[in-house]
């Protein structure tokens, strides 16, 4: 067997098998966006993400300033939807001898716009060689109560932090490799490139009953939580709303803007539910059952569970 | 300027100067073996360490539950140098689509058997495509006082957990690629796949000014508890224990023993000071001054630092 054959959710829950967690003080293990131990009066959160040079970005494409922001982005995201506020990380290099310093100084400022930006402080880290490069970030959060994917409840209401789909729109248009980008398209490419991890709205998951950060894509992130609630998900359509810009995207390349909006990964929104109102965009509700559909006027459809997979 | 050109250490100190700490809760940032924050009635711990392959590990050579032991031991061994018990990790795996799952699981016994030795859980993880494999684990520690390179003082004894050298020794062998080993070389090889870190000797460590654990080499070790705490360090060569199978070792191949036990890196041993009598290998002591040295019957030389470097 190879490891591409488990697919990478399935690669993740079997090798966990193989390390069971039997302490008290863990209130939160695997399959959640961060790890949550109690320690004394406080919840702590941990997370980890990487990224990977021909994995997650192009050496001679990427600014390396918007690589370092957008990895502690992906990292301050995951503390975020658990509820968190981002402390302190770590960050792992793994580097080709002949790399260019400067390449290496721009992910660090890029690292140190983050920090500016969310708050946290990097602690600790090590270097080692490597042929590709690698940079990997953990980081710690603190929370009083600890929200995730497991707490959606029958009668939620199902919110996003912002229309979706932009990040997947510019992606593309980045690897069109145009000599020319219109205005909108420039700003759907820095939506790819420079996402922002939605701190500003720590209030709002903290009344939450469940949150997840949108980095697999909209659909595939759902059905994490209607997994670990054991609830029914219903997207309701015409509650989708298309930003302007994708729709200018979608118009001009003759694309389908839900496929974006259902599907788009590395978005760092957050989808909550919660029986309360929210001042968030409502875009369908929770039920009991299992799984995630679209209803619109004509009828009702489950939505396979697909997003981004690494394998 | 290439990366090499800065050297291992030289890059860190570099980077982590634009990323700046101010936080009043950081104990220890940058430039020992863990980072330390303070929480509550707490002091914890964090450090991160790799395996990257073709650079710490040949894929087809090693026996991948080693490579997790090793991984798990790297790790341990500094947040026990700084005075603390391992209690939670992250693994960030970075893996080729076509890599043989038995390989990974392997990895996975391995760090199951540290656990359960060690006694800490892996909470949490993450897992990427690459081109090489690469396995990188997080840990956090917990102590009540933090022990670390800069504690050491003026008339302390230099202690050592065990005679040294054996690592390096191991590893050569593994190099020669022999179809076959005597008895004493399959047990030093055991030293450099099976390294174990001295948790054993924690309460040795609570009671001294400064530790470090011995992964770069004695000497290149002992130059950090040196610079972290001003001081000069002398080591007594009549003091240096040669272990008999790194006796044997060095009578067959034709080796200088201090060669060995002063520049083996991986070893996983401890170097500690103090000003009591410790139960361990007194190897020298500390005086007003800078740098590191060793004192024969003849006379007294000034050690160059030096020891493995990744750059």
């Amino acid at each position: 067997m190879k490891v591409r054959d488990f697919g990478e959710f399935g690669l993740i829950e079997k090798l966990n098998q193989i390390l069971p967690i039997n302490d008290k003080d863990v209130i939160v293990g695997y399959g959640d966006d961060c790890a949550c131990v109690k320690l004394d009066n406080t919840l702590l959160l941990f997370t980890v993400d990487i990224q990977v040079e021909n994995v997650h970005f192009l050496k001679d494409r990427i600014d390396p300033t918007d690589l370092g922001w957008k990895l502690s982005t992906s990292n301050v995201s995951d503390i975020v939807s658990c509820g968190g506020r981002p402390r302190w990380a770590l960050i792992s290099l793994a580097l080709p001898k002949d790399l260019d310093y400067d390449f290496i100084k721009g992910i660090y400022e890029g690292i140190k716009q983050a920090q500016d930006y969310y708050g946290f402080f990097t602690i600790g880290g090590n270097v080692s060689s490597s042929s590709q490069v690698m940079i990997d970030m953990s980081m710690v959060g603190q929370t009083d109560r600890f929200v995730g994917r497991s707490g959606a409840k029958v009668g939620d209401f199902v919110y996003v932090s912002s229309e979706l789909g932009l990040s997947k729109a510019g992606l593309e248009l980045i690897l069109m490799n145009k000599n020319f980008y219109e205005d909108f398209e420039e700003r759907l490419i820095k939506r790819h490139y420079r996402p922002t991890a939605r701190l500003d709205l720590l209030d709002s998951v903290l009344q939450a009953n469940s949150c997840i950060d949108i980095s697999d894509g909209l659909v595939s992130d759902l059905w994490h939580i209607s997994k670990k609630s054991q609830v029914k998900i219903v997207i309701e359509q015409e509650y989708l709303k298309v930003h302007p810009d994708l729709e200018l995207f979608c118009n001009k390349y003759g694309k389908n803007p839900y496929d974006y909006i259902l599907y788009s990964g590395e978005e760092y929104q957050l989808a909550l539910t919660s029986n309360k109102e929210m001042d968030l965009m409502k875009i369908g509700y929770v039920e009991e059952g299992e799984g995630v559909y679209i209803k619109s006027k004509s009828q009702i459809v489950k939505l396979d569970e697909k997003g981004f997979r690494h394998f």
